[in-house]
C-alpha cells in the first residue's frame, strides 16, 4: 500500500467539480456502483440524512452519485427541509436521467435556517459542466464542502495490485462523531458488494471518525459515504481493509488537526486497558477534556488533568499502575512511572518543551490487560471562542 | 423559609476561619454531630477523599470538624498523599483533642504535586485561634478554600421554627459533579441522624450540584460534606428537605455563574420530557455543549445548537414536536414552535437582544411527557482559555 495524490479522482470511475463563494458552496460527486454510509447517531437528524438513509434503501444501495452543499445544514428545517433535500437530489437525478434514489445528499452549515435553493440551482450547471476527473476536480469538490475548516482534507492509497480507495472530508466544530463524521465521501475502484462495504466501513469508522473529538458535539448531519466503481477488479479483502483504514485515519487526523482555532493536533494512546472499550473511552476522555486541550495550547504540563480524564472516563483504571508519558515523535518524557507521579522541576520543563511541538503524542498505559486504543483531538484556543461566538451572525 | 446572612456561622454550634496567600489556603470548621458526606465518582480520588471516606465510616459518622486547603489538590500523589491527607486530619485531632477518624479533609489544587505541608502547618496556629461564629469568620474560610473562583459562595436559611442550614462552596473549573462537587461544606443546627443526613443530601444533591456543567471535567476531588449540631432540635422533615434543597441549588448556581471566565449563568430547563432521566440528560448536554456556550458569550443566536445538544444527550425527542424559548427573566422569545423554526431576522434581532442578559433562561420543551429537570452552566469565553492555558506556570 502506497499513498498517492489526487484524492477521490485518484480513483477510476469517479469524477468531481465544485464550487465555493463565501459561506455558500456546493459538490458533485458522481461514481457509479455499490455504496454504503454510516449517519450521525443524533436524534434530531438533519432532512439530508433523512433523504440519503430512504434512497439508500429505495435503490437497492446502487449509488450514481453525490451531491453535497455547504452554507446550510438543512437540520431542524420541518418538512420543507425535506422537500429541499429531495429537490437537490432531483437537480442531479434530472441531469444524468437516473432514478433520484440513486443519489446522496449531503449538507453542512447553520442549523434551523430554510435553504437557500436559488443559490444552488443557479450554481449547478456551471458545477455540473466542469466535472472531471482530474486532482484538481477532487480538491474543487473538497473546497465547496468547507465551513470553518482552513484547508481541504483528501487522502488516497493504492493497493498492491493497483486497485485504489481515496476520500475527501470536510470537519472543523460541532465534532464528536457518534458513528460518521461531519462529511466525508470515499470512493474506491475495486468490485465489491454493499454488504461488503457496509461492513467494512462500519469497522474502518470505529476506529477513525469515530475517535475524534473537536468540541464533544455530535453534529445532525455527520455522514461517510462510500462508493465502489469495481473498475480495477476484486480486492484482496484483509489488504482493502487495511486500505480503507488507512484513508479513514488519516482524514479523521486531519479534522481534527483542523478543529476549529487549533494549533495543535494531539493523539492520545490508551495501551493495557482491559477491553477496548474501556481504552476508547479513556483516549476520548482525554482528548475531549477542555481544561487539558487548555492546558496543550499554553504549554503548561498540567499533565495531572489527563489522568483526571481517564478516571472520569468510566474506564477500569488502578492509579497505583498507571504509567504516562508525552512524547513529540522524537523525545519523551514520563510524567507518571507506574503511579508515581514526576514533578520535579526538570520533568516539568523538558514536559514543557515537549508540549510546544505539534502534533502532541500523549501515551497512558493501565497494566490492566491487552487492549488498546488512539484517538485523536486538538488544543482549544482563543481562535475557537472567537470563532464560534460569532458563527452565525 | 427565608433566607439569611452570616454563611455557615448562621448555624449555632458551627465555628470557622481561614487564611489565603496566594495561591495557599487553609480553612477549619468545626461542628460536632452527626455527619454525612458525598464524593466524586471519579476513579482516580485525591488522598483526602479516600481519607474523609475512610474517617467517615470508623467514627460512626460523627465529626467534630473539617480541615480544608487550596493550593494542592492531593490527588494522584501516591502513597506520600495520604499520609498528608492523615497529617492535616492530626493536625486538627490533636488541638481538639480528639479521635483523628472525626476530623473530614478536603483538598483543592493543582494535581500530582507533593503537599507542601510546612506551609499548612505554619498556618494552622493562626487559622485555629481566631476560629469563631461570626459572617466574617465563615467568609475568611469560604475565601481560604477559593482557587481559580472570583467570588466566595455561601447561601444560608432559617426554617419556621427557628432551624438553619448554612453552606459554603467552591468551585469554578473542572466541573461537571458526577456526585458531589468541588467543595461544599454545609451546616445545620436540627436534630439529625447520619442515616437521615445522607438520604437527604443524596437528593438535595441530584438536584443541584449534579445538574451544573462548567466544562464537563469532573474532578478528582468533589466532596459536598453536611453536619448536624442538633442544638435547635428535631425539624419538619419535608421542610428540611426544601431548605437543604434550597441551600444546595442556590450554591450550585453560584458555582456556575463564577465557572472560570464566565460573563453569565445560563439555566436550561428541559420540561414534558418522558422521564426526570432523560429531561437532566437533555438539559445538561445544552448547558455542557462548547459551541452552545460559546454562542451564549458572543451573543450569537445560533439556536440550533441547543436543538442538537438536546437530540444527541440520549433522551427521547420527537423534533416535530420540540419547542425552544429563550428569556431573560421578563421577556421571551420562540425559536421554535412545536418544531416549526423561526428564523426571521425580527425573531433572531430579539433573541439576541434576550442573550445579552445575565442569566439567560432557556427553555426546551419535548411535548413527550411530564417529567422535568433544570440544570446550570455558563458561557465560554476567551477568558476560560486564558485561565486554563496557564494554571500550573
Amino acid at each position: 500500500m502506497k499513498a498517492i495524490e489526487g484524492g477521490i479522482c485518484a480513483v477510476k470511475g469517479v469524477k468531481a467539480y465544485g464550487t465555493k463563494e463565501g459561506k455558500m458552496g456546493l459538490a458533485i460527486m458522481l461514481a457509479k456502483g455499490p455504496a454504503a454510509a454510516v449517519f450521525t447517531r443524533n436524534k434530531v437528524k438533519a432532512a439530508p440524512v433523512v433523504v440519503s438513509g430512504e434512497h439508500l434503501k429505495e435503490c437497492g444501495q446502487m449509488f450514481n452519485g453525490i451531491i453535497a452543499n455547504s452554507g446550510n445544514a438543512n437540520a431542524f428545517t420541518h418538512e420543507q427541509g425535506i422537500k429541499d433535500a429531495i429537490s437537490m437530489a432531483n437537480l442531479l437525478a434530472d441531469k444524468l436521467k437516473v432514478d433520484p434514489h440513486t443519489i446522496g445528499v449531503s449538507s453542512t452549515g447553520v442549523i434551523g435556517r430554510p435553504m437557500n435553493m436559488k443559490w444552488y440551482t443557479d450554481h449547478f450547471e456551471e458545477v455540473f459542466k466542469n466535472l472531471g476527473n482530474t486532482p484538481e476536480c477532487s480538491e474543487k469538490a473538497n473546497r465547496a464542502i468547507m465551513t470553518t475548516d482552513l484547508v481541504p482534507k483528501s487522502y488516497a492509497v493504492e493497493l498492491e495490485g493497483g486497485i485504489r480507495i481515496g476520500g475527501i472530508a470536510k470537519g472543523s466544530g460541532m465534532i464528536e462523531p457518534n458513528m460518521g463524521t461531519m462529511l466525508s465521501f470515499i470512493f474506491t475502484d475495486a468490485k465489491l458488494s454493499h454488504d461488503e462495504l457496509q461492513e467494512r466501513l462500519k469497522i474502518a469508522v470505529d476506529k477513525s471518525y469515530n475517535m475524534i473529538v473537536v468540541d464533544g458535539d455530535t453534529s445532525t448531519n455527520d455522514n461517510v459515504f462510500i462508493i465502489a466503481t469495481g473498475e480495477s477488479g476484486r480486492p484482496d479483502m484483509s489488504k482493502f481493509q487495511e486500505g480503507l483504514e488507512k484513508v479513514c485515519m488519516e482524514l479523521a487526523k486531519k479534522i481534527a488537526r483542523d478543529g476549529e482555532g487549533a494549533t495543535k493536533l494531539i493523539e492520545v494512546t490508551v495501551e493495557g486497558a482491559k477491553s477496548v472499550e474501556d481504552a476508547r473511552k479513556a483516549a476520548k476522555a482525554v482528548v475531549r477534556s477542555p481544561l487539558f486541550k487548555s492546558a496543550v495550547y499554553g504549554k503548561d504540563p498540567n499533565w495531572g488533568r489527563a489522568v483526571c480524564a481517564v478516571g472520569y472516563s468510566s474506564c477500569d483504571v488502578d492509579p497505583r499502575k498507571v504509567t504516562l508519558e508525552f512524547s513529540n515523535g522524537k523525545d519523551s518524557i514520563k510524567l507518571v512511572d507506574a503511579g508515581i507521579p514526576k514533578s520535579d522541576e526538570a520533568t516539568l520543563a523538558k514536559a514543557k518543551e515537549i508540549m510546544g511541538f505539534d502534533p502532541l503524542y500523549v501515551k497512558v498505559s493501565l497494566e490492566l490487560g491487552d487492549a488498546k486504543a488512539t484517538a485523536w483531538g486538538c488544543d482549544l484556543t482563543h481562535e475557537y471562542v472567537n470563532i464560534n461566538a460569532s458563527y452565525t451572525t
